[in-house]
């Protein structure tokens, strides 16, 4: 496993030159687009990594899936489903104009920036008690105690997220949330600004491909349903509007963030993350998508054929 | 099997009077709303029906499959997604408001109309060859040598359908598709027509769940990107704009059609036709999503868990 | 005159009772939907006045046609047009949907609320000095010195602006305003909340119809250009999309607000200002609208004819 | 006035460098982007021209305000509007993405090619008789009793329409047409092809201001509602995405063709006619819409001040 590991990241460091690392902030901007590495972990917890694995990122809108698992956990699916929708969309992931036309009542999926505002909103406590409670069950998941936001990142976001507040305020006017716009967005943007390294992902995605339990102790937190719309959702609506090619190319439920970093989750298998900064024009980290494409291929991971 | 298939049928027969069978052609409108049967086919050929499964009806939308193959087939992949994307949309089977902005160059996905008619239009040969080329793949697929379109079904389709005309005007000052109009759309409206039972269309199901092998001769006739391609399109578009909410809830690869059809494909395991003509608002049959949903937790079908 | 006026009101108060009054905060929902009243001014000074005309109101969207005055008069029409469009659309005054389109780069015009946010946002001086601003010009064209904005209505414009703030953090994003959006926000409700009458309103109709001259001191503060576009985009957009009805029926530059006024300027003849809360589907005075139309067939104001 | 529009002509002569000529069908992409006249007729009948005023062009969308008289003329105002709106739109003139929205039922107005191909619907009579009658009703206002079509012009046209026949389908799709698609279009396709020179737009233009009196005759075939109506649509829309701008600069109900020709009427004063095929990039006359221009300020055209 380690030398196909090594095989594939190494055929696939050309592609980051063909990528643009996220410059919409200073932190991203300033990441090395070379960059490029992998952890694997099968279920029996057996790690493997290769390239650079090691360097911790911001995890962004792989944050998504995490605001959406607990959003159901509290709310339980019909009340979260009731403010966002479970369908797949080709817009951009910041795109929000369809909430503007009078036939649309909810933003698409909880994958993209409006759907995402709206669970994050829908997790219970206020402002500090939302991130306490997202940093304590990914703690947990991770086995990692450290996981904690980046401030800088975070300050940024903050500094920068005028399209999000429009968003936020539509959604606000549209009855979709309901506490305070900049409170709500508050912790959207320090979810966002998580770091982790590709080993905390890949955990999680372990979590996920073992129907919600977590690896250490085997406590099962999300049932079968859950675990079910998880994985759909990012089959379907993780990898932006670009997900759907993904499926076909990859075929494995996956998350992928600006700044670089995707979860991926092989049923029953495998947790993966992998980080690499270098963007497609989608969003999606092109050396990562590469790694991916190809060890699906290697290893039949794909869940189509 | 034939016992849990009874079952399951006979506890989705109630649902059937919450939909309505689809009126904009006479043919439609007189079938039975409470019509629900299905056809399972394991991948060893063994076939468990029940309920009215036997019944003829027109396979409409899960012709986009079809076409979608025989157009990847005879042009290759990147061909064909020149014209047609691979992203699903949150937008009806039927919209095509998004190929009249001026940043959108090609339908989003070869399941809606706009793009079934560009992956029809990539058929090779005239109009008559396009045809008698799908019938002949169906019948090889299906080992039903009898296999027709339901000339009354293909003349009411032709007579009302002016928004698919609408779409494919529009198509072709795109440059997306060449020849005749009238033409293209009489190939599509014909194979829309095609009478199938649900036993036929656990076989297509069947040989996709093979990796593209026709069952009685084990001859594979798609390798693994095509069939790739094809699983998950329908996973991702395959139920208009509900797909996502069904790859949550069902998990398994399928394409609907406005009679009341549904063709799913169990990877490496099963082939499924359900039947049931009473719609959902989405068009989907509503007896049959509830026959999958039920099949799916029974035997644990989805693919994400 | 005044007969006549008395007949037209008469005429068009059973047409009160098919509107409603503005419901989305307390002051405007407590208005009289029965109120109607009319107050024309001619070049001469002389003033005619019918009905309810003594009320005041606030002028809300009255209030677009000054800020765009202002907006002009500091920066010049060139920085203006730049930011904000000439262009009538079919949109309704708060959709902003088309902001959010990628070929789209800024408002339509600035009588809908994101264009309008614009030109307040380009009157020179921080929010207290742009709105002390407004009131001077307002004074001196009314002759009023006790104009001010309604503090209750202000707040309760403030309270209810999510889709205002919306609109104003895409046009940030957008790099179409730049200062605080808070601020800018606070004078758009305020100069919405500025309480006139009838007569008020006649005066500020009279000075456009007299080419810029405040008419006791003649003096002159605009010139034919921004004279011009003012009547033009009163007449093309200030009806909300009712505007192009609103043109072939009475001909007549004009300019509405949900508090129920309409400002009308016939050029080189009259100053025209209407009362009527009770607002038809565009939210346009439906008694007002009425009153108008007749008063243009009877003295043949209609520029087109 | 000779002198003045010879001034006014070679003055705007070096704009059309800045133009191009329509380039979707040979005849309008050979016409010569230099050409610039115009024909200007008082009240009285006095006729002044200058510049390459005597060449024929195709008049193409300026036949959109005579098949909208006609059609009001044949079913009444009441009629025409149920199936097609008054409202101006910031869309180009072929948009349509619109009419697929699910709370849209009708074109926004009938100088948009969807709106134009309703009202032609309208005329009353098959192809031939609607074709027949708009000529015949052209040649009385005009007096020129050799007005016809341009064949070579029509038969391209029809063979570049494919967009005009996906607005035409979705037209039919949606009820607002009846009759057979290609039927109309082929109306619609001839009428864009009916040649006149500038003196011929001109006539109309009086036919207009002069609240449709035929010149010869005085004979008075429209009344003051339908003046009204065809006066506002023309200033509100008649210049396409440009109508808001080109009211506020020139300030005179006018309405353009791709080949280069714009009519416009003085209300009681002046019908005009312009010819100058090299267009700015909204499709307007570029030399044209700077004589126009200037002309308004010589003449103080402007109705609105």
């Amino acid at each position: 496993m380690k030398e196909l590991l090594d095989k594939i990241v190494k055929k696939n460091q050309s592609l980051t030159k063909y990528g643009q690392v996220a410059n919409y902030i200073p932190l991203l901007a300033n990441a090395d687009p070379e960059d490029l590495g992998i952890c694997i972990i099968d279920n029996l917890g057996k790690i493997y990594s290769s390239g650079i694995y090691y360097k911790k990122f911001t995890i962004q809108s792989i944050s998504k899936v995490l605001s959406l698992m607990l959003a159901i956990m509290d709310n339980g699916e019909e009340e979260v489903f009731k403010k966002v929708g479970m369908q797949p969309t080709d817009e951009p992931f910041n795109s929000f104009f369809k909430l503007d036309l009078p036939h649309i009542d909810k933003p698409a999926n909880p994958m993209i920036n409006s759907g995402a505002i709206v669970t994050t909103s829908l997790i219970k406590g206020d402002g500090e008690v939302k991130l306490y409670r997202l940093l304590e069950v990914l703690k947990k998941i991770t086995n990692n105690t450290t996981l904690n936001y980046n401030e800088e990142v975070y300050l940024s976001e903050k500094n920068t997220g005028d399209k999000n507040r429009a968003i936020a305020y539509l959604l606000k006017n549209k009855g979709l949330i309901e506490d305070d716009v900049e409170e709500i967005l508050d912790v959207y943007f320090k979810q966002c600004s998580i770091e982790m390294d590709c080993e905390d992902i890949a955990k999680i995605g372990l979590f996920f491909a073992n129907q919600g339990r977590i690896f250490e102790t085997k406590e099962r937190i999300l049932d079968d349903k859950i675990i079910s719309i998880i994985m759909a959702i990012m089959m379907t609506c993780g990898m932006y509007d670009f997900s759907g090619e993904y499926a076909a190319k990859v075929g494995i439920p996956s998350k992928s963030g600006v700044a670089g970093g995707i979860l991926a989750s092989v049923p029953n298998n495998f947790g993966i993350g992998v980080y690499g900064p270098a963007l497609d024009k989608h969003g999606n980290s092109i050396g990562g998508y590469g790694i991916l494409k190809d060890l699906s291929e290697e290893l039949d991971l794909g869940i189509f054929i």
